[in-house]
């Protein structure tokens, strides 16, 4: 089997064994790509849409803003070439220098200080979180100080340690998020969310 | 908190929480890990150690021998800082244009013709797989006809097509691997088995 008859297959295995989920025709591509991703159920039953949130994605993608992410591998999962003719850039702070400076200096972690970074390049644009509460609980403390003027912010971050709690922050504001209760998340999952977004902004019929 | 803090509360929560898993001292530290980067308990249950696994793993990192990764996203999420005093190469092939002008002349997946190109290199080191079924049933077939010598598989293929298949076939094999049952697994899965391994290379009392 080619690689587009692989997806095709998979999708209809998942569409099959996620009957009756509820979702509608925006968000539906988005949850059943997690699946995909993950091959994880739990997501039927954990993802959250904020009301603006497919379409806060579709215009930041189409308007060519730029897309940051916490983590190298987010950064890589992300179909890049299906970008191109939009124009976004992706970009990730984390191994930078002066980051790393800053969060030795700061007592911080590097994820937050690479949130500190990026507040100007983050206007209009994506912020996806696939690894650290504290990239998202700052990302929430400057919008919510208006600093920062993300489009969308996708929550995603995973482990035992306050990341459930970040995202259970997140769903009490008015910023348009895709998140997901509980522990799990990811940086794959994360990209899998901006990428069924990019294949959403390809649809010309949206 | 910062980021070593915060491993080691999660490490304790997941200890905790997995009381009585019967894992040895040398296989519960990849277990914990995997459960660390997915907050996936299922792998309690599914993970699957062939019994010269680790020592093999070990081996082919302190020898400085490459790791070769099907994805980009694997490759990313890979501690290359910890690598450096073994030297290990760390060398994905999926974006290499010979191997995706070999795929479309072939009719085959771009991951299972960066396996055929990465036989010299894959001498005595660890093949991770982390996504691409076709990557792995390759590499069991090379290995199979004494065509390829990896001294050890991480095969973690994800989803619905033929990835439960795939590691259910490296099962019946004698070959050195760490793998799991069913669909789940990823690129995250794979990259962290690897650093669990890196971090017991670096441990002087094994």
């Amino acid at each position: 089997m080619k690689p587009q008859e692989i997806e095709t297959l998979s999708f209809k295995i998942i569409d099959n064994e996620a009957q009756g989920h509820g979702f509608g025709p925006a968000e539906w591509p988005v949850v059943r790509r997690l699946i995909h991703t993950s091959a994880d159920f739990d997501y039927l039953n954990t993802i959250r849409f904020h009301k603006d949130a497919i379409a806060a994605g579709i215009t930041a993608i189409r308007s060519g803003k730029p897309i940051i992410t916490d983590t190298e591998m987010a950064r890589s999962g992300i179909r890049k070439t299906a970008l191109v003719p939009f124009g976004n850039r992706v970009i990730c702070r984390i191994s930078d220098s002066d980051v790393a400076d800053a969060a030795k200096k700061n007592g911080t972690t590097r994820a937050l200080e690479a949130v500190n970074r990026s507040v100007p390049e983050m206007e209009g644009g994506i912020y996806v979180v696939g690894n650290a509460p504290t990239a998202l609980l700052r990302l929430i403390e400057l919008i919510q100080a208006q600093k920062a003027f993300p489009a969308l912010i996708l929550g995603f971050p995973v482990g035992f340690v306050n990341a459930a709690e970040s995202k259970a922050l997140l769903l009490e504001h008015d910023i348009p998020y895709i998140t997901n209760t509980g522990r799990k998340g990811g940086s794959n999952i994360a990209a899998g969310a901006l990428n069924a977004l990019i294949i959403l902004s390809m649809d010309k019929q949206l």
